[in-house]
Formats: C-alpha cells, sequence, structure tokens
C-alpha cells in the first residue's frame, strides 16, 4: 500500500505541478480532479471565453495494478516524456 | 452539511446510472470519477474500437456553494431535463 500511496502523490503533484499555469484569455478554471479511491486523475479547462464555452481534459492519469496508465493526454510535451526528463520518474523514494 | 452530502449522493446516483450503460462495439469502459472533497463528478468513456482510440466525457457535474453546475453534458437526452422529468429533482428528503 506504501508504493500505491507513492504513485498517488506522485501523479497528483504533477497535475496541480500543470494546474499553476493559468490561461492567457478568456475565464477559464484549471480543475484538478483527484479520485483517490477508483484512482483516477484528471486536468480540466473549464470556463468561457467571450460567449464561446471551453470544455476540456487536459490529461487523464489512473492506476490500475499499481501501473500508471496515461488515458488521455492532451499537454503539447506530452507528460510521460516530461516526467522522465524531469527525472520525476521513477518517482523517488 | 447535511444538504451538501444529500446533493452528493445525488449527482452519484445519476451517474452511475447512466454507469450502467454499456457500449455495444469496441472495448470501452464507461468510467465515474467521484472527487467528493473538491465536489467534481464525472462520467468518461475510455478505451478503443478496433485500433481507435475513444476517449470523452459524458457528463461532468459539480457542486458549488450549494449549486449543482452541470460543466458538461454530452448525453443525447440532456441530463438536467431527465432528472426533472423522472421527478429526481429535487432530490427527495
Amino acid at each position: 500500500m506504501g508504493e500505491q500511496n507513492r504513485l498517488r502523490e506522485f501523479i497528483k503533484q504533477i497535475l496541480m505541478e500543470y494546474a499553476r499555469y493559468k490561461h492567457s484569455y478568456g475565464d477559464i478554471e484549471v480543475q484538478t480532479i483527484f479520485d483517490t479511491e477508483n484512482d483516477h486523475y484528471q486536468l480540466v479547462n473549464v470556463g468561457w471565453n467571450g460567449y464561446r464555452r471551453i470544455y476540456g481534459c487536459v490529461l487523464h492519469v489512473d492506476i490500475k495494478n499499481g501501473k500508471i496508465w496515461i488515458q488521455h493526454d492532451g499537454t503539447e510535451e506530452g507528460v510521460a516524456r516530461v516526467s522522465t526528463n524531469q527525472r520525476l520518474w521513477p518517482p523517488i523514494t
């Protein structure tokens, strides 16, 4: 269970890091959605740019059987590459 | 806090009801994502149809200041209409 919690904290940290970036236009909330019970982790854009609705999942990561599954990655550079390049991955004990 | 919990259970029930419907094609998981701490509730399709990736949020509902916010509704009939038509809304105490 310690390993599982380590993965959880690792994913949350990465998503919260992305959530710090704010949009330069419109009124857009960057939500982090953490379902730690079922191990689903998401980053979602919700808001408006003038009269235009903005809605979209940026990142969706799950933990399944102790492994990280990148279900959706809408980031420019790719979350897997960034976390490995920055030596974030594998998470350090 | 009782009212807030009642809203939470109400939203969860509706989303779980939708999640019972399975896709007639491909290998698609219908995920319910419940972040009860930040009050974000989602229904997401994740999977494959042959070699084609299937990913999309069907429903996203938040609770903000004791009110239900339908952030995204990709259901055919509209979740607000269905819940009111079926007299699910307002939730009965």
